[in-house]
């Protein structure tokens, strides 16, 4: 085989590691913790399910992009919980040279690409990149309100911390909002979310 | 939330559990099996990277989407091995059952649309199905061939049983064969696959 498929094959096959980065969200029944590629695969069907609430328009095939990549970084940066704030600090640092050694597995122009809807994704400014977010802020909270919000109570988070995340999804899709408040609030009431900062 | 979002969180949730369907394929490293999730984000991302190989011009989002969704039916029927010949009986029977039911979860148009492409997968007979199933059948070989074909070897497999499944390849993409073909050669002058019938 010539030089570039090989490259894209050993870049397909360093990739299989995400199905050994573990999350902190469990599967629904609380069975067992999530992986990183099967959580990817859930975004990227979701997007494909929920794009009629977009609020800007979507190119569907680069939104399931985004959210097939978006946590490749995490072979080498690890999972970072969304509100553990001393391993957000050095976050960035971590991830981003994370991304030059495996996405430099690929060939130039595919390494190229894949850098661009990556960095786009973090950026989370044009339609495709927030309604990306917005899948990978909602499924979490789907799983865990399917598990009686376990996964809140473990961490104690508070609503606060909740609805700061959220706005991600709040400049994505009004209506995904509008479903995601409805359920913060039924599990602040459920006890399941601490009420507060 | 109203019905209809209410439905395609069912069905979104209903999904998860094929994070817990696993086959017969072991993940890079031998570790552990792969589970259907995982397997579909593999193959979507596989898709978008190898593209350029499909003999007739693909459109890259339904090949996705055939691909995230090619093993839903499995939560009901289970996964079933390509070269299991009693369990290749009945299979048609246990998916048809579950494609009714799982589908049936979401909204009438996204479960006409939704099973529209995963018969059009089955049947294969479009560019965008061959190409998808092409990405079926080379992601698992390239797992096994990497895990020095611990599963051809478990299952004592023939040359004769890999090469009539890789016809579906054959006819979405000449380069893919010809590298599958280079693995299957290397695997049987290994020791690893059975040459012949």
């Amino acid at each position: 085989m010539n030089e570039r498929i090989r490259k894209q094959i050993d870049f397909i096959l360093e990739v299989d590691k995400e199905k050994n980065i573990l999350r902190q969200t469990h599967l629904t029944g609380n069975t067992r913790q999530e992986n990183d590629a099967e959580h990817a695969w859930h975004l990227a069907l979701m997007a494909y399910l929920l794009k009629e609430y977009a609020d800007e328009e979507v190119d569907i095939a680069r939104v399931m992009v985004m959210c097939l990549i978006h946590d490749v970084v995490e072979i080498d940066a690890g999972d970072t919980y969304a509100y553990d704030e001393e391993a957000m600090k050095t976050q960035r640092a971590r991830e981003d040279a994370a991304k030059e050694r495996i996405y430099s597995l690929l060939p130039e122009d595919q390494k190229l690409d894949l850098i661009a809807l990556y960095d786009e994704f973090e950026e989370n400014k044009t339609a495709d990149a927030k309604f990306a977010h917005a899948m990978d802020n909602f499924q979490p909270l789907l799983l865990n309100d399917s598990n009686n919000g376990g996964d809140w109570r473990y961490h104690k988070v508070h609503s606060a911390q909740i609805y700061k995340r959220q706005q991600k999804t709040a400049i994505a899709s009004k209506k995904i909002y509008e479903v995601t408040d409805e359920l913060i609030q039924k599990n602040i009431k459920m006890g399941n979310i601490i009420d507060g900062e």
